[in-house]
């Protein structure tokens, strides 16, 4: 039958899974079709950068159909998911419907609200390219409306910023607004003082990045408040509203920009699915990564519930998604060698070790069983991230980009493209008058 | 009185006229403010390079406040003019009033439709970095369609670029859109040849860059045409509408990407000065580049119509632009110091020469008697836009993007970071079937 002469292979998402099963996979006879809503691939780790104007948008990401122009059996759509149909074997596109003998499931995680939808539009997120220009735009927009502000108290709110959520995203961005605004603006203006902005990092458990060792946690925290951080741990969130975030412990934090870092859940689409899924609604699968009860159907990365022999969920981060998607990709090479007939081993996770940068020269890292933090685990970090930033061209940009901001303490990408839907509260009270304090 | 004390001088526009005016200026008893609406300088010649995916936004542009940061008593303030009242001596911005002693308008100029402003929605200029992110979008959107579109016509449609206008922009999109078409694209697709992309050329007049000697304009159309672009000149549009370019000649031209490169006139907030204009909305200077009844007040750049000593007006090019500002800032400062009764010589202009760049290796330009065309121009081009631009970073960023792509034939920019406002025609007929071209 069609199937085994040219067997059809979607994947959906181009993120570090999808793109890893397509650079792995390797059956000339298959017929792979990639499918994502953008079309490029973007390099999330370091999307907190283009967030606080370090990099441009670029710099992080490459085109998908360039990465993989070399392949000939290979399609890239630029389309969005609308939903899958296992049953039928048919995924329905916004555009178009795909039929296949293989799906592969990478369409990654999306912001988390804990329930609570309606506090994105004060506290955006930072998942997506458009994401990181909004809140780039937001940020450097309040300290403009900072500078024409008469009443101190409404100085205040605009340059503070709180960051909800003490994971990486949380650590990197507190550190790294905190670097813009004591090193890098502190010189533009004239009317504020742009050393005095506040970053409040808030985390509702008892410690920064959970998932590393408590000494790293609080080298972490220290490293923090070095640069003028208020970490803020064990301390939850009650509600947010425009311009203003209320703690459980009845404190209200006045502030333009709130940015959200706090909870990550699988795209919504995996409910469409009809298969078992976490409270994160990532998709239950198989030791194999196969959906159960479809053998011809994969999810890898931040979609997936993926557990190890002793019970533990591979962690989400992008090593595991690439890691599960070559195991994937030998799976499908094999059942198409051996027409289904060989055997399918588990999925091993091999954790080469985990880090977080906080700032110039300080970040942690846990690398087997070493542990470091500061300038050394700073340098580990910046070499690792080039190793797997793709394109050349990418590499030898951000390489420069970080090497000149490491120099002269500035940020090329301080540029605001467009106006943020998020935009900051109207606290402008500036009168219209000549005794603006402009001409003062 | 206090002006002789501290002199307040407002200054409006950030773009090549207004920043160098800030650099010249050289009174420290003098309180300058500079206003723009944007919170960067942006290098124009370039902006082309950010439209066909060339550059990046941050490439070509510089935050207003950090190019300043050392003059003390310099304020910038972003924010938009609204009105200005020159026999109060004040001007009206959207969140600010100011009053002035010597005011600066260099405001510049924008896309102008001559007339036909309802064009502007389905042709857009190239006069920001929004409008610049937004035709990249736009045309690499309409690639992706059609590497899905079954029908041959639609197709051909989808990869017709219409460029109207011969002047410099015009030359250099058309040039960069062939070469990222023919070079760049053409690996990057499966169903479609993006190598048979068409990219017209309009021109009313007969020849293009009307502004160089006959044998330039000729050289510039063998180049264009050398790159695959259709060139026509002596052709006028009659009308345009979503996707269609009808010409005067009754011929119709079916096109996914109109780009309007015809006509700049002056900003609109000249009417409002009830001082006389030109056609073209700008205003008639006096000799010294002062208003007519106004001493106080100076337009310089694209929003004035500067006459040389033979009748013959200043072209609106950058350079002109700058030796305005400067001429300006020299009679404001003896004004100061000699309280008003210094003489004030008459603007003149000092052409340097002119040039345009087609694409790689490719180019025409007039120094003095001397023309050249090809990569000797190209190279000429290349040496002086990295001496003009703005901030060392994006010296070095944007030679190492050149250098990069001449060697690669490669754009580094093809990112789609969001969806144009100007989208594409609705040409996508693709069935939602499984028979769609990708399972092909």
């Amino acid at each position: 039958m069609t199937e085994n002469e040219h067997p059809r292979i979607v994947v959906l998402g181009a993120g570090f899974g999808g793109l890893e099963f397509c650079k792995h996979f390797d059956d000339p006879n298959a017929q792979i079709t990639l499918v994502d809503r953008t079309n490029h691939h973007l390099f999330q780790p370091l999307l907190y950068q283009v967030a606080t104007a370090g990099l441009s948008a670029p710099d992080i990401a490459q085109p998908v159909r360039a990465i993989l122009s070399d392949r000939p059996n290979l399609t890239v759509l630029l389309d969005e998911v609308e939903d899958i149909d296992l049953a039928g074997k048919k995924v329905m596109l916004q555009e178009n419907v795909l039929t296949y003998d293989y799906l592969v499931l990478a369409l990654g995680g999306c912001t988390s609200y804990f329930g609570h939808p309606e506090w994105e539009q004060f506290a955006p997120g930072l998942k997506t390219l458009e994401d990181a220009l909004r809140i780039r735009s937001q940020v450097l927009l309040a300290f403009e409306k900072a500078e024409t502000e008469p009443t101190p108290d409404a100085h205040e709110r605009l340059m503070t910023i709180v960051v909800v959520g003490g994971g990486p995203t949380g650590v990197e961005l507190a550190g790294a607004f905190a670097e813009l605004a004591r090193h890098v603006l502190k010189q533009d203006f004239r009317h504020i003082d742009a050393g005095e902005t506040r970053v409040i990092l808030i985390e509702a458990g008892p410690r920064l990045l959970a998932y590393l060792p408590p000494e790293l946690s609080d080298s972490a925290q220290n490293q923090l408040q070095h640069l003028g951080v208020e970490v803020r741990t064990s301390t939850k969130v009650k509600n947010i509203s425009e311009g203003r975030v209320d703690l459980e412990n009845g404190e209200t934090i006045w502030a333009a920009n709130i940015l959200w870092a706090a909870g990550v859940s699988a795209t919504p689409l995996t409910k469409k699915l009809g298969v078992e899924l976490d409270r994160a609604g990532r998709v239950k699968v198989k030791p194999d990564l196969s959906l159960p009860g479809h053998p011809e159907v994969f999810a890898v990365g931040d979609m997936a519930l993926v557990l190890e022999k002793d019970g533990t969920p591979v962690p989400g981060v992008s090593p595991a998604a690439m890691q599960e998607a070559k195991h994937v990709a030998n799976i499908i090479e094999n059942d198409l060698s051996f027409a289904g007939s060989a055997p399918r081993p588990a999925f091993k996770y091999w954790d080469k070790g985990t880090m977080a940068t906080i700032g110039r020269s300080a970040a942690v890292a846990k690398i087997g069983k070493f542990e470091f933090s500061g300038f050394l685990a700073w340098m580990a970090w910046l070499v690792i991230h080039l190793i797997f930033l793709v394109g050349f061209r990418n590499k030898i940009s951000v390489l420069f980009q970080w090497f000149y901001s490491y120099i002269h303490y500035k940020r090329g990408a301080r540029i605001i493209t467009q106006i943020p839907s998020h935009s900051p509260p109207p606290t402008n009270v500036t009168s219209k008058s000549p005794a603006s304090p402009v001409n003062k």
